[in-house]
C-alpha cells in the first residue's frame, strides 16, 4: 500500500459534523494501510466571510494582506481535521502551505507553484501520523511572504503535493459523484464516467466543467499523477482521470466522445468594421492582453471584398467585459474600426472526445442535432478533439440536451459507452 | 523620535468600526514621527468561537493543532488592520508571531518566550512600513510548530518586541483608561494612578488586578521598558508602569499604598489534622505540584501542644479545586491527616504599596478598617509591600471600599496623593 493524497473540498468540511464525516474517511485509508496525505480547503463559507470583513475595513483590499487574511480559513479547518482524527485515537499533524514547502512566485492572489519542498510531511508521514496540509496557499521563494494560489487553488496544492511525494493516486472529494457526461443539473441521463483521458479533462475544464479546473489537471498531466475525483458523501467510486487507461490499452476502452460542457459565463465582443490588412488583429488583441483579460474563442469572418473590411469577435469572461470595451475604445484611433458590439447572452456549448481525431463524422452529427433542436449558431471553434459553438443563453440547456442523446451519452442508451471504431 | 510598540487588545478590534478606529490612532503615532510596531490580539469573541468549534470536534483538543486553530484569530485582525492603515495611504505589513521571530518553547497552550529575532520587523520600519505583529504567538525552537503563550500572551509578545527593538515605550491599549487605586466597579471613587512602580503592579496583578498580567509586567520589570497602559477609545493618558518614576527621583513622588485589589476567583482548602512534624507540608505541596496546580496563600497555624497536629491551609484557582482534592486523598495514607475542608467563598483583599516597608502603620490601619467595616479576617498573608487577607467572599466589597477611604485613595480626598516620609 502506498501514499495517497486526499483533497477535501470546503463543502465537505462545511461544520463539525461533516469534518468528524471526513475524519473518519481518513482514518478509514490509514486502517487500510496507506500513508494518508491530507489537503483541506477552508470550511464552507469562512472565505466569503474574511472577504466581506475585508471590503468593511479597505475598498481595494491590497493583495500581501489579503493573502494574509485568507489563509486563516485552511488554518482553521486543518487544526480541527488533525483534532477529529486524533479523537478517533490516530496521530495527524497540520501543517500550513509554508511548512508543507508549497513554495510560489510573488505574484499575491493568484501565486503559481514553482517547487514543492515536502520534509516536514515526510518525516511527519515516516513518524506515523496522517499528515493534513492548508490548500491554496504558499509562501514565495523570494520575499518568503504568504500567498495563495487563486480560484481552485486547494486541488492544485493536493496534485502538487502528490507529484511531490510520488504519490499513488490524488484523490479529489467533493460534492458530487464524479465527472459526468453533461452537467447533471441540465442533462437528467447524464452518466458518470469511469475513466476519462486527462487530454479529455482538460478540454472539458476548458469548456466550463467545474468539477476540476483546468489548472490542477494541467498539473497532473504533467507529472502523471492519477486523479480520483469522488463524493465525500456518498463514498462511491467516482472518476479517475489519468494519461493512460488504468484498464491497460489492450481494451482499447475509449469513447470517441468524453462529454459535452457547457458554459454560461461568457460574453462576446464584435470589432465591427476592421480593416483587412496584416497586424490589425495584433493590435487588437495586444490591447486585450495588456489589460489582462483572458479570452477564450476568437473568430474571424471572412471580409467582404466590396468594402474591404472584416468583423473579428471573440468570448471572455463577462466579469471582464468593461475592461475589454475600455481597452478597445482606446485603440479606435489605430486601427479605425467602425464600432463594438458587447453581448452577455450567449452560451457556448462544446464536445469534447479523443475519437473525433479519427471519426469526421462527429462535426456533421453534432451541427445536425443542434439543428434538429431549432438551435441557431452564431460562432464556431474546434480544437483536434473539441468543437464549440455559441448560441443564445436561451438555447444552452435544451441544446445540451440533445447533443447528449445524439450522441448516445443517456444513461439508459444502450450505446452509453460507445467503443472506438464505430465510424460515427 | 524614537520606535514606539502599541497593542490593541480583542475588545479594541472587534468589528470593523473597531479595526478602522485603531488604524487611524496607529497612523496619528507614524504622522508624529514614530516608528511603529503593532501588536494585536484576535478579534472580540474570535478565539471563543474557534474554542467552541475543537469542543465540537473533540473533547480534548490536541496541544500542537489547538495552538494552529487559536492563531488563526490574529492572522485575521492583524491581515485586517494592515488593510485598514493602507486604505489610510500608510504602508503596512503584518507578520505571524514566527514571521516576527518570536521563538518559544515546546509547551503547547502556554508556550514562554525564550527569544525575539525580530529581523523581518527591523527590515519593515528601516522601508518606512508600519509593521503589524500577530500577539500571542510564536514558533517552537526545536520543532519549528505553531504555539501560543496563554492568558494574557499579547501584552507578553509587545514588550517582548519591545524590549528586542529597543523601543521607548510599550503602549497598551486596553477599554479601560489605566490602572486604577481599586476596581472601579466596586469602587466608585477610584482614581486613575498616573505612574506605578513595576514591583508595586507586579504585586496588584498577582493580587487580582486585570488590567495587566503579573508575566507582562515581569518581562518590561527585567528588560527595563516602560508600559504605558491606556484606553484605545477615550485617548486620555492612561499609566504609566516603570521601574523609575520618569518624572525623576528629585520629586520623591512615592505614594506609601498605590492600590487595592481584590480578587473572589480563588478558593480555599484546609489540610485539618496534620502531624506536626518536619517534612509533612513538603509531601503536601509536592502532590499540589505534581498535578500542576499553582497555588497563592499558604498558611500554616501554630499546632495545638495537647495533641501535635496542626491544620495547613492554602488558596488555589476554583477551576483547580477539585483536581487538587483529588491530589491530596491519593497522599492520606502517606500524611495521616484527619480531613480536607474545600471552602469557595472566600475572597481576598490586599493592599499594595512599596511605602509599607518604612511605615510600620499601614498593617495596623489596614486591619483597623477592616475591623471597622465589620469584616472577619480568616487568613494573613505578608510581603515587604503587601498585605493581603482572605474574607467571606460576600464581604469583599464592602472591606475593599473600607480600606480604599480609610488609606486617603478616594479620588476627592486631599489625601488623594500621599507622598512618602508622612510616618502614617
Amino acid at each position: 500500500m502506498g501514499l495517497v493524497v486526499q483533497k477535501y473540498g470546503g463543502s465537505s468540511v462545511a461544520d463539525a459534523e461533516g469534518i468528524k464525516r471526513v475524519a473518519k474517511r481518513i482514518v478509514d485509508a490509514k486502517k487500510n494501510g496507506h500513508q494518508v496525505v491530507v489537503v483541506v480547503s477552508a470550511m464552507g463559507d469562512t472565505t466569503d466571510e474574511l472577504i466581506d470583513l475585508a471590503e468593511q475595513v479597505s475598498p481595494i483590499p491590497a493583495g500581501r494582506e489579503f493573502d494574509m487574511l485568507l489563509t486563516a480559513g485552511e488554518r482553521i479547518s486543518m487544526a480541527l481535521l488533525a483534532m477529529a482524527i486524533k479523537n478517533l485515537g490516530h496521530e495527524a499533524q497540520s501543517f500550513t502551505g509554508s511548512q508543507a514547502g508549497v513554495i510560489t512566485d510573488s505574484v499575491h492572489n493568484k501565486a503559481r507553484i514553482i517547487d514543492v519542498t515536502p520534509g516536514r510531511i515526510r518525516t511527519a508521514l515516516d513518524e506515523g501520523n496522517i499528515a493534513i496540509v492548508a490548500g491554496f496557499q504558499g509562501v514565495s521563494q523570494d520575499k518568503k511572504d504568504i500567498t495563495t494560489l487563486g480560484r481552485g487553488g486547494s486541488d492544485t496544492t493536493a496534485v502538487a503535493l502528490a507529484a511531490a511525494l510520488d504519490a499513488e493516486v490524488c484523490e479529489i472529494y467533493t460534492d458530487v459523484d464524479g465527472v459526468f457526461t453533461a452537467d447533471p443539473r441540465v442533462v437528467k441521463k447524464a452518466r458518470k464516467i469511469e475513466w476519462i483521458s486527462s487530454e479529455d479533462m482538460l478540454e472539458l475544464a476548458a469548456s466550463g466543467s467545474k468539477v476540476l479546473l483546468h489548472r490542477c489537471v494541467e498539473y497532473a498531466r504533467r507529472y502523471d499523477i492519477p486523479i480520483h475525483v469522488r463524493s465525500s458523501f456518498s463514498g462511491l467510486p467516482g472518476t479517475w482521470v489519468s494519461n493512460v487507461n488504468p484498464r491497460g490499452d489492450e481494451h482499447v476502452e475509449h469513447a470517441i466522445i468524453s462529454g459535452v460542457a457547457h458554459d454560461v459565463s461568457e460574453a462576446k465582443i464584435t470589432v465591427v468594421g476592421v480593416p483587412d490588412k496584416p497586424g490589425e488583429a495584433a493590435v487588437i488583441f495586444r490591447a486585450i492582453a495588456d489589460a489582462e483579460i483572458n479570452i477564450d474563442m476568437i473568430v474571424q469572418n471572412v471580409s467582404a471584398a466590396s468594402t474591404g473590411l472584416t468583423d473579428i469577435s471573440f468570448t471572455l469572461p463577462k466579469a471582464e467585459g468593461h475592461k475589454a470595451i475600455d481597452a478597445l475604445e482606446k485603440t479606435k484611433g489605430a486601427i479605425g474600426f467602425d464600432s463594438l458590439r458587447y453581448d452577455d447572452q450567449i452560451g457556448k456549448i462544446s464536445l469534447v472526445g479523443a475519437g473525433m481525431k479519427t471519426n469526421p463524422g462527429v462535426t456533421a452529427s453534432f451541427f445536425q442535432a443542434l439543428s434538429d433542436a431549432g438551435v441557431n449558431i452564431e460562432l464556431i471553434s474546434t480544437s483536434e478533439i473539441r468543437i464549440s459553438v455559441v448560441t443564445r443563453q436561451d438555447d444552452v440547456n435544451e441544446a445540451v440536451r440533445a447533443v447528449h442523446t445524439a450522441f448516445g451519452l443517456d444513461s439508459d442508451s444502450d450505446e452509453a459507452v460507445v467503443y472506438g471504431g464505430t465510424g460515427r
